[in-house]
């Protein structure tokens, strides 16, 4: 039986040790103490790591971030939605985004040229440069072979980009393959269909990369998903978990909620109902800004598997 | 300057008069008033009208609804999620979805076959029965041809269901595009994928299907979105009105919050900083649960049509 | 077994019988469907019912219904916070409250006297008219006895107003009380403290109150809770039906959530842990905007009732 | 401006640094910098602060943080509900409470005498061992005088405990007020009741104490608010700087919405129509579980001030 601790600030508190310390504080500390634990089966078991997220994670300063646990080998596989992809290939060109207001004047904003992201801003000239990049690198891509899984043009794009904060260029360099399920759904879509129009046998094959997703794990396999908010990065890491057994770990952190019975709420308990996690699975859902609670979870992992040499 | 009413009920009160009244009631009631307005006049002024909706309101009820209002031609183009295409289809084939508990016991569910959405369940069987609707179907596209966009495909499918209450049959029949952008993410992607292993010359062109949505509009046509839910869906419709020149009229439907950044909780407002809605445009984010609202609103729509003869 | 139905639209569609059709629709539908049964069972079954809400409600429209539903002896008991009594006798006076903006510019508001309450407005004037409607009424209250239970003083209140749309007029008329564990918080506490600064003696006895809701019910009689929002409200309501026994029907309506260990999310699940209703109760939690939630239950059950003449 | 900068983990990094490296990365992150930054100027420029929190609170592991904050002179005047004072008083009898879980069976719960509060545990003994504190302690109040304000007695009540980390206790030692706006609102409640049967002219003055805290701060004071939680703790302190010309700085920390216009949900924004706010204030919301955000703000915060020789 765990009981409630009164927290009390120690000068020097390190991110790792509040963290569990939170862990006996209550509500979503508690949770987020259960993650941490989780994720540490995870590694110790040597299971697959699934780790899923959304765009406007990218837009956020986690970007380095998920390159940095990707270069040390913490998530196996990744799982996006495009418009992350979009804007880590403008970070990696030196772009970069502005730290706003969620109470801005949007029609000033739009004058301005700022396409506004909760408060966060990116900038025309932002895309812009997006542009004149995806076009040679489609035309590179084309030479090569004219029909690509998503994953595999991912990976040709990554090793494309040089810079080490950049999820695709360290995805690449350390063979964690991305998946990106609906990979027409933003500006690179658009340019996709650009280049198509000259180009017409110019095909992106996305059932050849469902086969891919499938065959990254076996039945065998311990399998681990990380799922950061909701959406089709979370779906499609639980389906191609599921049609290899289940997950036997999993952690969602997410700020919806399950009364509305959307997968972005969908809680871990539901899961189960599905297979999607085994029923003995080890499974924690905490609610909450991705932005916090994330760096906050992994920390606390990093610093334990550094301090028993298994990082 | 709108005033405050007091809310009385009076007997037989019909569902489109109480939503008028609620519009001077208070918090979502007004938004909700304000909402019917916008959609009545995305009909009157004859804007092209994208509906966009998650996987889990084709799970509930509202999936005859959605096919009753494409019958009524209100929508022009569908934008939706691979889930509730599999589930309209199940349901065509006679499959019945239950009606559970939030708090049900999932481990109990996955050994009894029902997979939980919430407070619905799905049975195993009715996966199967899909499954044995799949094959055929794969087979009868790939004799017409090789290479299919989206669109084309659901299109196709829809003129082979029976049923007057179904999303992809009513679509069909009325000449109304249905587009999927993860097309391959949920059941649906496996059977693509286990048809694709023993014809790998079947390709489902996501590229053209992005030429196909962009090409749904021109810029000179007035556009009106209503999207239910958020994610790829809500996402995609945004993106091709963008593309040509933004939404005059867009209503939002929500259970997700701004103040993370996700495109699921993105308001109108935020729309504006990007083009997506025009500067000076009518748009409306109502938060709530779809299943009440949606009805909600579109009655009392339809009803004023009705009224004006509009309908 | 509970099948999902496909909702299909019919001109005129009553709004009571729009409720029992999305008890089968899914998600919250059903929820509101269960909603109105147990409040219909309560009646039926003569429970005590306890109404519970928050202050914003009665700055809303919702207030007219309030005041509807006790002369029509729904509820036997009202727990309400001050706020809202403080709009019912500013509404009583006259004075509207204006329907706004969630996104108005606050500093602009705040120039020209606009307090704003989410979308509502409350205007500087309407509290001073507020002010010189107090002194005499607490002169009045001062003459008859000196010590006062907050319930004794409201009914009061409620004698000296004139106005069939008034909370506090219906409760006086119809021996409902009103109980407000929190009268000092608002403007109506700044009055009573500037009475008291005047006259010492002046007591408000808030301890003689809690006997005196306790005293509302008994253990012999069944109990049934309609609590709207969260807070003290619903606290206290919940509070006085555990010291009788526990409430045999509970409907929670809330946009909270329970992830945060908070009164205001607190579900009726929770509850069962406390005693608060009994384990074989008949409970349902409704999340959504009371705004929208409550009149379309609240029809339902009035329809129903009205029907098999029970009203 | 502000650029958004990818976040990197290094070994051993202290709360404190990360809380600073959150503000460039994005959404809450970015909130919750901003928040850091206006609690120390609360303290740089001597501002009288005022510190609410939900009973919630006190039952997790914040209360010996709350504890300690204020034997750190942080906060000035605290307001808080009355469940959390109970707990306060439980735990400096040596209670324990219990780290459970949100999904628990309730009705087991309740059978072996566990009350739920999200995910923990209050036993039925420490509300018996409440009990026995509360009758002696009546007395002892009694004897002294017969009229209380809230405030005083609390006070009184906190010379009478021994424990660090308890808020009373530390409250009383550092002449920090505790205000309870709805006093009766809880088992405490009970206790005055029953001690008010067998001493009629046992009263507690909750008008006095109105006055109390108005006279707490006075026009000339610079005033702060860190309002965790939403209710009538947030309410009452922003009444009491309201009447003493609003506060200079405000942080809200909550997971309620501001969309269904409750007193929860308001944000720092809305504040400013009513003048509750300045004008210009510092001012931030934070959105998200409290037993997270409010450490990791204040240890940042703590740190600061350390550094600075101002702790």
């Amino acid at each position: 039986m765990k009981i409630v601790k009164d927290f009390k600030w120690k000068k020097g508190l390190r991110a790792g040790e509040l963290v569990k310390e939170l862990g006996s504080v209550g509500f979503q500390g508690v949770e987020l103490g259960k993650a941490t634990n989780a994720v540490i089966k995870m590694k110790k078991h040597g299971a697959k790591i699934y780790l899923t997220f959304t765009s406007n994670m990218m837009t956020s300063g986690l970007r380095g971030f998920f390159a940095q646990i990707i270069k040390l080998q913490i998530p196996h596989i990744v799982v996006t939605t495009v418009g992350g992809i979009e804007e880590d290939i403008m970070k990696s060109m030196g772009e970069d985004f502005i730290v706003g207001d969620f109470n801005a004047d949007d029609v000033e904003l739009h004058e301005k040229g700022c396409n506004r992201i909760g408060n966060l801003y990116i900038t025309n000239e932002s895309y812009c440069k997006f542009e004149d990049k995806m076009a040679p690198l489609l035309s590179k891509l084309y030479e090569k072979k004219k029909i690509w899984a998503v994953s595999e043009m991912l990976a040709e794009i990554g090793k494309n980009l040089d810079d080490e904060n950049s999820v695709l260029y360290q995805a690449a360099k350390n063979n964690v393959p991305i998946f990106c399920p609906a990979i027409t759904d933003g500006a690179f879509g658009f340019h996709l269909y650009m280049f198509q129009q000259k180009h017409p046998d110019f095909i992106v094959d996305v059932v050849k990369d469902f086969k891919n997703i499938v065959n990254t794990s076996s039945f065998d396999d311990k399998k681990g998903l990380i799922a950061l908010g909701g959406g089709v990065s979370k779906h499609h890491a639980i389906l191609a978990g599921l049609l290899t057994g289940g997950f036997e770990y999993a952690v969602y952190m997410t700020t919806s909620r399950h009364t509305s019975g959307s997968m972005s709420g969908a809680t871990t308990k539901e899961a189960k109902s599905w297979g999607k996690v085994k029923d003995d699975s080890d499974i924690v859902t905490v609610i909450g800004d991705v932005t916090i609670n994330f760096p906050l979870m992994m920390i606390s992992v990093l610093e334990q598997l550094d301090k028993e040499e298994l990082l």
